[in-house]
Protein backbone atom coordinates (compact mmCIF):
# COMPACT_ATOMS: atom_id res chain seq x y z
CA UNK A 1 0.00 0.00 0.00
CA UNK A 2 1.38 3.69 -0.79
CA UNK A 3 -0.06 7.09 -1.37
CA UNK A 4 -0.61 8.92 -4.57
CA UNK A 5 -0.29 13.01 -4.26
CA UNK A 6 -2.64 14.25 -7.22
CA UNK A 7 -1.92 17.84 -8.14
CA UNK A 8 -3.92 19.58 -10.77
CA UNK A 9 -3.22 22.98 -11.42
CA UNK A 10 -3.85 25.86 -14.04
CA UNK A 11 -1.00 28.28 -14.57
CA UNK A 12 -0.94 32.04 -15.25
CA UNK A 13 0.84 33.53 -17.70
CA UNK A 14 4.22 34.73 -15.77
CA UNK A 15 7.19 32.77 -16.35
CA UNK A 16 9.45 33.97 -14.64
CA UNK A 17 11.07 31.67 -11.81
CA UNK A 18 8.43 28.45 -12.94
CA UNK A 19 10.60 26.15 -14.80
CA UNK A 20 13.84 26.09 -12.17
CA UNK A 21 11.14 26.15 -9.31
CA UNK A 22 9.61 23.10 -10.88
CA UNK A 23 12.38 21.31 -11.57
CA UNK A 24 14.05 22.26 -7.94
CA UNK A 25 11.11 20.88 -6.65
CA UNK A 26 11.35 17.19 -8.22
CA UNK A 27 15.02 17.10 -7.23
CA UNK A 28 14.01 18.09 -3.65
CA UNK A 29 11.00 15.56 -3.43
CA UNK A 30 13.10 12.45 -4.71
CA UNK A 31 15.38 13.36 -1.40
CA UNK A 32 12.53 12.79 0.53
CA UNK A 33 12.19 9.93 3.02
CA UNK A 34 9.12 8.41 1.65
CA UNK A 35 9.84 8.93 -1.92
CA UNK A 36 8.85 6.36 -4.36
CA UNK A 37 8.36 8.43 -7.76
CA UNK A 38 6.73 11.30 -9.80
CA UNK A 39 4.87 11.43 -12.83
CA UNK A 40 3.90 14.94 -14.82
CA UNK A 41 2.02 15.96 -17.80
CA UNK A 42 0.95 19.64 -18.89
CA UNK A 43 -0.76 21.19 -21.66
CA UNK A 44 -3.83 23.63 -20.61
CA UNK A 45 -4.26 21.64 -17.59
CA UNK A 46 -0.80 20.37 -15.55
CA UNK A 47 -1.22 17.59 -13.92
CA UNK A 48 1.64 16.09 -11.22
CA UNK A 49 1.02 12.77 -9.30
CA UNK A 50 3.66 11.78 -6.74
CA UNK A 51 3.66 8.94 -5.07
CA UNK A 52 5.07 8.32 -1.10
CA UNK A 53 5.09 5.26 1.37
CA UNK A 54 3.28 7.19 3.86
CA UNK A 55 0.46 9.74 4.63
CA UNK A 56 3.57 11.16 7.27
CA UNK A 57 6.38 11.02 4.25
CA UNK A 58 3.70 13.63 2.56
CA UNK A 59 3.18 16.00 5.63
CA UNK A 60 6.79 15.99 6.14
CA UNK A 61 7.41 17.01 2.50
CA UNK A 62 4.43 19.77 2.55
CA UNK A 63 6.03 21.55 5.22
CA UNK A 64 9.71 21.45 4.15
CA UNK A 65 10.84 25.06 4.20
CA UNK A 66 12.22 25.24 0.47
CA UNK A 67 8.74 24.10 -0.40
CA UNK A 68 6.17 26.21 1.52
CA UNK A 69 8.07 28.92 0.10
CA UNK A 70 7.99 27.19 -3.52
CA UNK A 71 4.01 26.58 -2.12
CA UNK A 72 3.41 30.81 -1.54
CA UNK A 73 5.17 31.71 -4.89
CA UNK A 74 2.76 29.57 -6.92
CA UNK A 75 -0.20 31.09 -5.44
CA UNK A 76 0.96 34.75 -5.48
CA UNK A 77 2.64 33.99 -9.02
CA UNK A 78 2.72 30.81 -11.16
CA UNK A 79 -1.20 29.35 -10.42
CA UNK A 80 -4.92 30.63 -10.96
CA UNK A 81 -5.91 27.53 -9.35
CA UNK A 82 -4.81 24.40 -8.21
CA UNK A 83 -5.83 20.77 -6.28
CA UNK A 84 -4.50 18.70 -3.98
CA UNK A 85 -5.85 15.68 -3.78
CA UNK A 86 -4.51 12.98 -1.48
CA UNK A 87 -5.12 9.46 -2.23
CA UNK A 88 -4.38 5.59 -1.03
CA UNK A 89 -3.61 3.12 -3.84
CA UNK A 90 -5.59 0.16 -3.34
CA UNK A 91 -4.65 -1.42 -6.55
CA UNK A 92 -2.73 -1.10 -10.03
CA UNK A 93 -2.13 -2.86 -13.02
CA UNK A 94 0.02 -2.17 -16.04
CA UNK A 95 0.38 -3.34 -19.35
CA UNK B 1 -15.19 9.83 0.04
CA UNK B 2 -14.90 8.88 -3.58
CA UNK B 3 -11.72 6.93 -5.89
CA UNK B 4 -9.55 8.23 -8.37
CA UNK B 5 -8.55 6.03 -11.39
CA UNK B 6 -4.76 7.57 -12.35
CA UNK B 7 -4.12 6.17 -16.15
CA UNK B 8 -0.42 7.17 -16.74
CA UNK B 9 0.67 6.22 -20.57
CA UNK B 10 3.22 6.11 -23.39
CA UNK B 11 1.76 6.66 -26.66
CA UNK B 12 2.88 4.58 -30.11
CA UNK B 13 3.33 6.81 -33.24
CA UNK B 14 0.39 5.32 -34.63
CA UNK B 15 -2.15 8.10 -34.75
CA UNK B 16 -5.30 6.41 -36.44
CA UNK B 17 -8.29 6.37 -34.71
CA UNK B 18 -6.68 7.26 -31.36
CA UNK B 19 -8.14 10.93 -30.89
CA UNK B 20 -11.57 9.78 -31.96
CA UNK B 21 -11.34 6.89 -29.54
CA UNK B 22 -10.03 9.45 -26.68
CA UNK B 23 -12.88 11.66 -26.88
CA UNK B 24 -15.75 9.18 -27.75
CA UNK B 25 -14.59 7.06 -24.37
CA UNK B 26 -14.71 10.33 -22.38
CA UNK B 27 -18.46 11.10 -23.23
CA UNK B 28 -19.01 7.42 -22.87
CA UNK B 29 -17.19 7.47 -19.06
CA UNK B 30 -19.29 10.99 -18.43
CA UNK B 31 -22.63 8.91 -18.96
CA UNK B 32 -21.67 6.03 -16.49
CA UNK B 33 -23.19 5.86 -13.43
CA UNK B 34 -21.01 6.99 -10.62
CA UNK B 35 -18.93 9.16 -12.43
CA UNK B 36 -17.64 12.24 -10.98
CA UNK B 37 -15.09 13.83 -13.37
CA UNK B 38 -12.11 13.32 -15.31
CA UNK B 39 -8.81 15.43 -16.01
CA UNK B 40 -6.40 14.57 -18.52
CA UNK B 41 -2.55 16.08 -19.44
CA UNK B 42 -0.35 15.09 -22.11
CA UNK B 43 3.44 15.47 -23.54
CA UNK B 44 5.67 12.87 -23.29
CA UNK B 45 3.71 11.24 -21.03
CA UNK B 46 0.19 11.12 -20.43
CA UNK B 47 -1.92 11.36 -17.75
CA UNK B 48 -5.41 11.00 -17.26
CA UNK B 49 -7.35 11.07 -13.71
CA UNK B 50 -10.92 9.73 -13.96
CA UNK B 51 -13.14 10.39 -10.28
CA UNK B 52 -15.94 8.00 -9.31
CA UNK B 53 -17.98 7.30 -6.35
CA UNK B 54 -17.53 4.04 -6.12
CA UNK B 55 -15.31 0.63 -6.81
CA UNK B 56 -18.29 -0.88 -8.32
CA UNK B 57 -18.71 2.01 -10.50
CA UNK B 58 -15.07 1.80 -12.11
CA UNK B 59 -15.95 -2.09 -11.88
CA UNK B 60 -18.94 -1.10 -14.11
CA UNK B 61 -16.72 1.41 -16.27
CA UNK B 62 -13.83 -1.10 -17.28
CA UNK B 63 -16.25 -3.86 -18.04
CA UNK B 64 -18.14 -1.79 -20.72
CA UNK B 65 -18.54 -3.47 -24.17
CA UNK B 66 -17.21 -0.36 -26.13
CA UNK B 67 -14.78 0.67 -23.47
CA UNK B 68 -13.37 -3.09 -23.58
CA UNK B 69 -12.84 -2.28 -27.19
CA UNK B 70 -11.04 0.28 -26.81
CA UNK B 71 -9.03 -1.16 -24.51
CA UNK B 72 -7.72 -3.86 -27.06
CA UNK B 73 -7.29 -1.50 -29.45
CA UNK B 74 -5.08 0.44 -27.01
CA UNK B 75 -2.84 -2.32 -26.14
CA UNK B 76 -2.36 -3.64 -29.59
CA UNK B 77 -2.09 -0.05 -31.57
CA UNK B 78 -2.31 3.14 -29.66
CA UNK B 79 0.04 2.12 -26.21
CA UNK B 80 3.70 1.39 -25.97
CA UNK B 81 2.75 0.84 -22.17
CA UNK B 82 0.50 2.11 -19.55
CA UNK B 83 -0.37 1.97 -15.38
CA UNK B 84 -3.80 2.21 -14.18
CA UNK B 85 -3.64 2.63 -10.49
CA UNK B 86 -7.15 2.46 -8.45
CA UNK B 87 -6.96 4.89 -5.17
CA UNK B 88 -9.24 6.06 -3.02
CA UNK B 89 -9.24 9.59 -1.96
CA UNK B 90 -8.83 10.55 1.70
CA UNK B 91 -8.51 14.25 1.44
CA UNK B 92 -8.33 17.34 -0.96
CA UNK B 93 -7.34 20.88 -0.25
CA UNK B 94 -7.41 23.53 -3.17
CA UNK B 95 -6.11 27.14 -4.32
Amino acid sequence: MYYAVIFTSRRTEVEEGYAETAIRMMELAKQQPGFIGVESARNEMGITVSYWESLEAIKTWKANTEHLFAQEKGKSTWYKNYKVRIAKVEREYEF
